[in-house]
């Protein structure tokens, strides 16, 4: 690294001191644009960062797509007025994008995201970014093989959160030497002292009892950091915690350890500067990446899908595996993980043909989420299982790695009542309603194997995340191995000249809904059946032209709760048609308990008798 | 206790031995029945279990609702049938209702539910036990002062899952040494080795280190077993949690410690019987609970809630803190928690004037939702509160609690993009989705102070999880103190004899409809207004009253997601109308940044401007 600073007879020690007062000093500026944010939060942390970025952080900021540029993630997202007077320390943003903070349409957000070159991933929500550091180490030291390190900078309050002892079980399984994890112990949260205040052997203790190496420092002496950071990149095999005692506002009386700070602009900014020495305009060049400019590049063919027979029976979860495991061997930036289910989900059948580029991330299913993010950042493409149900753990993680603009598939099974016997524990009944209402999702319900095998194949290059839901129990091959599906797309399983109503229906609904069709033809009643097996985007115009030519009848169909799900998802895409619309929504309304799927759907009324009831009262010819 | 069995000559533990294998020979014929089911996971547990029904345990099962029972929760509820082996041997069922497990219609369901009497809470997704445990156990150590203690069953899988840190941790800074738990360390996930296999001092580490008392033991030894459950129960302060080495599937040589018997009922059911030395027909009588059968009784009152001047400026979330207190002030049964951001949310009002009935949850916010299960267990009325986006972080949590028919009031501050500068982390856009699809939920946004005080006071009382949404920023007071508002209400807060469009809003975009309908009246062009604050149930016949009356025409404007909100509510209100709608639903449709909140509901285009330019449209009267 090279310093280019007025003062160059300076120490290294003193440089990181002055660096350190530059840092605070711009994070002040940074929030007093808008007059929010949190500079105290930022002050605590800046010694620290300091030390990082000038002389261990290895980044050429020109470079951004370096792939062995180390990763820095602000798991305490709001002390993003610091990451960005480091950015500007590197020259990677001018003074004037600094003060561009929290301004509409400005790159440097309330919290860090994306919409900057440099970061990984949106932070913001506690306890987030240390689990994506922990993924993206994974990445390092497994597929990505690569000497990067990643540096994560995490907050005291957060240690509250359960996500952040995922990270820390699983960063030590995985021997995630690569990664350090700097916890900031300021003391104060946003209300109060934190439960653990300035004890900082309550940190140490917990995280070497889950296998990593720790260390207490005095976060504001340099050169305690600087030996730590030495410590943390000494390769032991083991992941590092530096747990640096701080103080909050550090570096300013009038907020410095004080209660009722953050989140909270300075009362007078110049005088905080003053007393921080001035501005300076120090400006560090980080240590060049370890040099191997070269990319990954990952085989990649046309899947052999699997394929079904027509009229055979086989559950949708098992197709989700087989073809998993087709595309894998098709392509090698194919990777999967699965919550300690890989035998109920299928991946297993992945798992076992390409083991190395199988995750097992036990039941941790934020922790899962966010390795899946790390891969994803990292330049592969992660495919992520577990039951339906349990990705409502991680909704946060979803919902944060949409923000950080991530790509990933999640496929769930045991959704519904129809999974049977286990009970509601175990049953998705809100996984379309949760996954519909995440920014750029796609939501995938295929009815049977061939068409789930085709979505899995189209899931691995769609953007964003993408969800796929699957059945427990087999259920007949209605489609024939040839016909083609898509993203968008739906099918007419069902249709005469002479339909009077539409039944709109996904996955296991399909079913019941041919059988209904089956039921009501056999009495001289015509339905159409449409397979919407594109729940997000929805094949409007589809629906629109079923809709219109069965007279506005529509019943829809689906296991799930009323909500959010197949019914509303139909319902928007016909709002605006002028359509004089006769609607039966059906979808389960009590809660279920055990019992055989059969026996489950009849007694939620979304089986084909429930089906047909419903087709009767829409044409007014209910037999009884 | 008593013991009724036919060989009185056993000894204690030999009595305690035979009852872990009539428990282990019980769960075998539960799964039998249906074939389904978890017999290895009881096996492992039986010894434990016995040792505790028969010494332990306090508990009259004639009356559950004993207020000083102890409580014995499943968290891996898939051991459900050993519970039900033991409600057996206690005598709470007969071996008939045994043999109905996870038959259709049986409360014996395939994971624990309160559909039994004896069951506080809905176990089977991993993780959640404990916290609600902690929950019950901090209850008792606070306001309901009861000696009862809580006892936990917890496997060894389940410890992967970062809620039962947050549980750990919170269970030692409450010094809840009425709480045990009992970890099954049977090695044997679903589908493979946990990380830790049979490395309990793993366990103990790590449980030691969180500020639990840690014992490993051999959970077949029934001498070991008793003498960890007296230091359990030594009132030492502190938490115990009893690490128990055991065999999966014990007992039967064809799955004891085998791989691949996860979820799955034995080959040969007899012969596993014989094995164990056949049926057994032991009666034990636990001890009774300490007794003090007084109910606790809670003063209440008729709140005196704050009321806001018509015209005023006012955020709902410091309505909603106000009114929490005076409702606090009425009602001694009324628990607040937050996740450590109570001057944000304003439940700081009450904690200030209720400091003992106030709980700082921190930053974990499944433990937060665990706890307040807790207090609903035990009679009381939790109010929750955080920002609204953290709750997508115990989404899990919150369909347990509805599953486990728990009753408590949830309320998200910092909604949409109204929060502003902050930034897409911090906005929630996905929790009216989230929370509609919640069985039995209910889901309330209000636009002004008054509407929320009236609401808050409403929720106390109100059945299942009650969402509250409130906004960040200060709002006009539109409605008088004196305007009544109900669950299932709506308001039309705009109207005239002419108009031609409704536009159904809540919360913040309440304002923004007023302030273009307004805009529109200037121009000649008129509309109503129906704030339709209660998101959930709709009040379907104001909508179908007003967009009937303006000839099918709605705008529907929502600051979240266009999935699962508002517009897909009431559009599925009116599903079986028959009108012919044109309807535009307007919501975020991109992911914001940082801005000011006008700024970025202009950006959203859910602004009056927007709102009017859908009016336009709608009525075919585009100015431009």
């Amino acid at each position: 690294m090279s310093i280019v600073t007025e003062t160059p007879l300076l120490t290294r020690a003193e440089i990181w001191r002055e660096l350190g007062q530059q840092l605070r000093v711009d994070a002040i500026r940074a929030t007093a644009v808008t007059q929010s944010g949190h500079p105290t939060s930022a002050m605590s942390a800046a010694d620290l960062i300091a030390v990082l970025g000038e002389k261990y952080l290895r980044y050429d900021f020109d470079r951004p797509d370096d792939p062995n540029n180390d990763h820095l993630i602000f798991s305490k997202g709001h002390a993003s007025p610091l990451l960005y007077a480091l950015y500007k320390a590197v020259g990677a943003i001018s003074d004037e994008e600094l003060l561009t903070t929290r301004l509409l349409g400005s790159p440097l957000e309330g919290h860090p995201s994306p919409a900057l070159p440099w970061v990984d991933v949106a932070t913001g929500s506690l306890g987030f970014g240390l689990p994506v550091g922990v993924g993206i180490a994974l990445a390092a030291k497994t597929l990505d093989a690569r000497p990067y390190r990643v540096w994560v900078l995490a907050g005291d309050s957060e240690m509250a959160e359960g996500s952040v002892w995922e990270a820390f079980e699983h960063a030590a399984h995985w021997r995630l030497d690569n990664l350090t994890v700097i916890i900031d112990v300021n003391r104060l949260g946003q209300s109060g002292e934190t439960m653990h205040g300035w004890d900082v052997s309550s940190y140490v203790d917990r995280v070497r009892a889950f296998g990593w190496d720790a260390y207490a420092i005095d976060g504001h002496d340099v050169d305690a950091i600087d030996e730590a950071y030495a410590m943390a990149t000494a390769g032991t095999g083991r992941p590092t915690a530096i747990v640096a005692r701080t103080v909050k506002g550090k570096g300013v009386a009038a907020v410095a350890n004080q209660p009722g700070w953050h989140g909270k602009t300075l009362a007078d900014t110049e005088a905080a500067i003053e007393e921080l020495g001035g501005r300076r305009e120090i400006r560090i060049t980080p240590s060049p990446p370890p040099s191997d400019p070269a990319r990954r590049t990952y085989a990649a063919a046309p899947p052999a899908l699997p394929v079904y027979e027509l009229g055979s029976m086989k559950a949708t979860r098992r197709a989700y595996g087989e073809a998993l495991a087709a595309l894998g061997d098709a392509r090698a930036d194919i990777v999967a993980m699965d919550g300690e289910v890989s035998n109920s989900t299928f991946s297993g059948v992945f798992a076992e043909r390409h083991p190395e580029r199988f995750f097992e991330m036990f039941v941790a299913e934020q922790q899962m989420i966010a390795a899946a993010i790390g891969f994803d950042v990292r330049g592969l493409k992660p495919f992520v299982s577990a039951f339906a149900a349990f990705f409502s753990r991680a909704y946060d993680f979803v919902r944060m790695a949409a923000i950080s603009r991530a790509s990933m598939r999640i496929a769930g099974s045991h959704a519904g009542v129809a999974t049977g016997e286990d009970g509601p524990s175990q049953m998705a009944l809100e996984d379309l309603a949760m996954f519909r209402a995440v920014h750029g999702s796609t939501v995938l319900y295929p009815s049977d194997a061939n068409q789930t095998a085709q979505l899995v194949a189209l899931a691995a290059d769609n953007a964003g995340i993408t969800y796929l839901r699957t059945t427990r129990a087999d259920t007949p091959v209605i489609y024939p191995p040839e016909a083609e599906f898509r993203i968008g797309g739906s099918r007419l399983v069902h249709a005469s000249l002479h339909d009077e109503v539409t039944i709109a229906a996904a996955g296991i609904t399909v079913h019941e809904a041919l059988e209904a069709a089956r039921r009501l033809a056999s009495e001289g009643i015509y339905v159409r059946v449409l397979d919407l097996y594109s729940v997000k985007p929805i094949d409007r115009q589809a629906l629109l032209d079923s809709v219109t030519e069965t007279g506005g009848r529509l019943v829809t169909v689906e296991d799930h709760w009323p909500e959010g799900g197949l019914g509303d998802a139909a319902l928007a895409a016909l709002a605006d048609s002028g359509l004089s619309l006769r609607t039966v929504k059906l979808a389960v309304r009590n809660i279920p308990g055990s019992g055989r799927p059969a026996e489950l759907l009849h007694e939620a009324r979304i089986d084909a008798e429930a089906i047909a009831d419903a087709v009767y009262s829409l044409i007014g010819a209910n037999p009884w």
